[in-house]
């Protein structure tokens, strides 16, 4: 995010627990685990379809029961309201 | 099933909620409902999942958040423990 | 689709080679058949996506590498645009 | 792979197009493109599919219409026939 809303990147993310900004980068991300690759990959797939209804995309990279998932706004330069919709989506399907 | 093992699929069945004998076929059944098509097909892609490792595959229909699905063991002629160990697989990702 | 857009309907599946108009309901359908469980649902997972982007879903049945596909627009009584862009990009996904 | 099968390695990789050996790692890897986002979550599902089958999962990345793949075998500590399986396998996906 630019330095003028650190602040209220801030305060999202205080209701996203696990989520953090992402060293060195306008991005939020956390590290999702799951039972299996079974698990993970239905919540990839929940993801995927919500992703291209949103037209916004995750950077996520998987390892069997591990999701890591970074979201940035690359037209915006930085976090926006859609990568924080996101990232409560990803909450409530882990719920 | 086959005449002789209705009485062990009765009792297999049993223990599973939702589930029953589909009219006039060799085969067991359920509706699933879900909160919406997303939750729908995160739970077919995981069954997809399954499918594939079992080489056993359902015989199911979506229409948005519904999830109709047969199984049946072809090769059998009937109900198997293939298809009884899906559907507990089902019911897990459900649970 | 309605009786008065029968033409326009049939003008639109003549450019839809394998869809038809199903008996006795206002809807269009398709029987996708494919190398394996494993191409079909993959054709499912890309037909997903497009379905919540256009929040428009198929009615539609699996059975290992067969897909039976039926479009119609509920809210409509009957075969739309929205189908028809649906069709077309099936096809695309297959062509 | 180990020194001692570099040279397997190397002949299994020429008739891979597109894949390398992974900078300072006992891994192969290869990037795709895809025409979107859809195209590329096919592929993906199509890829879960087969790595559930063969208990052999993928480490990769996806941002937007990019795959990032990166094989090897835990257990073995390098490059084996299960890598080159699964990456033949992506090569018929994408061919």
């Amino acid at each position: 995010m630019n330095p003028s809303n650190h602040e209220t990147c801030d305060a999202a993310l205080a209701e996203l627990p696990g989520w953090h900004v992402i060293d060195g980068r306008n991005a939020i991300g956390k590290v999702f685990r799951f039972a299996d690759f079974s698990a993970a990959f239905a919540f990839m797939a929940r993801v995927a379809l919500l992703a291209e209804k949103m037209d916004h995309h995750p950077e996520w990279t998987n390892v069997y029961n591990r999701v890591d998932v970074v979201l940035t706004t690359h037209a915006a330069g930085g976090v926006t309201e859609k990568d924080l919709t996101m990232a409560h989506a990803m909450e409530r399907y882990v719920g």
